[in-house]
């Protein structure tokens, strides 16, 4: 397909479609001419990757680093993972000591792998931000915020799709970087309904999932 | 004290407590000569928060919105909670209905007032990002982040200090924002370990909490 039905397809506007062509965050085309080019259904997918990470606010270098993860071809989806963990992750500024991390997350009680040192030293970065405020999590919250995430973890690893090594390196590096806005956002809005439940406001009220239905949205 | 005591206190730069003084992120010392001031355990406690999201990853305009949630006095936590949320939920470009909105988090199972509709929006958006990108959480995963997430929501709530309004609105703010990268970072970790779980990787495994001790952390 042209260029103009790529961006038809896609809905995304041909001048940002040769942006992330200058920024080679989707391949050229097979050219035909010399001014244009044949584009293919991996293209229309290869967009859409691109437009919802950066809908989600995944900065280009982010992006470039996630489909780095995503074309490693990796034929480990555990590799994968930490791979995409490692592309999204800022390295930390200062130095942590890699033996005084891994000794944090054992105190907590999970023993990790020195596959992903990143993502223990955001945990601890988080942390210290959070005593630096003068706010350090009880340890029943800090339990329950490890339980809650396992939790989520495992329901995310279970269903990763396991006959297509490429479906589930997708599912896993998409569905981890998506994942979190959506994440995010859940939670707060559950702490509104927590908040409506514990101090009365009248404005939120749960309601479980078999009793919902379409017609019972409040105005 | 001075200006050099406070940084020596919070060990925040003087350079850059004169760039949070100018952008008004910390109240101007009391004035005691033409070149000096001086500050009180106020400014100490303002200058850790104001580092901490700083250090988060929150923007200096953001930074000045939770401030402003801090600093609004309001005597109900609920309507706390919420104005917390408006100042760090960025307002959505595009024109979501309200109505929509409503519908889309009361079939999920949860009704929830129109007090808080930015993070409903949130939800709705990340959701659409997820979709434009071809991946759309089944329904069992997207119940198991929402159970998730109401889980950590009523910890967190559960855990507001109900003695002092002051104290409560400090912990709602702060908790919020600066829970997210520590969630976040978990979440990361807790995949390692369930992806270790499920795809045999031996670089990861869960031990119970009871079982950890400080000298099993491997190496």
């Amino acid at each position: 397909m042209r260029i103009s039905e790529l961006a038809e397809t896609t809905g995304v506007p041909i001048a940002t479609i040769k942006f992330y062509l200058r920024e080679g965050l989707v391949p050229p085309g097979e050219r035909t001419s010399a001014t244009s080019a044949r584009y293919t259904d991996n293209h229309v997918r290869r967009l859409r990757i691109v437009r919802a990470l950066i809908d989600s606010g995944v900065s280009l270098a982010e992006t470039h680093a996630v489909l780095t993860a995503l074309d490693s071809r990796q034929q480990n989806v555990h590799a994968v993972l930490g791979a995409a963990h490692a592309a999204v992750t800022p390295a930390s500024g200062d130095d942590i000591d890699p033996a005084e991390a891994m000794h944090l997350v054992a105190q907590m009680g999970w023993r990790v792998g020195t596959g992903d040192l990143r993502a223990v030293h955001s945990v601890e970065r988080a942390l210290r931000a959070m005593q630096q405020a003068g706010f350090t999590p009880a340890p029943e919250l800090l339990a329950t915020y490890m339980d809650s995430m396992l939790t989520v973890a495992r329901a995310e690893v279970a269903a990763v799709p396991a006959e297509s090594i490429d479906e589930a390196v997708h599912f896993v590096v998409l569905g981890s970087v998506l994942g979190e806005p959506l994440l995010l956002a859940l939670r707060r809005v559950a702490q509104q309904v927590a908040s409506a439940e514990r101090f009365g406001a009248s404005v939120a009220v749960p309601s479980p999932p078999s009793a919902a239905s379409p017609g019972q949205a409040p105005e």
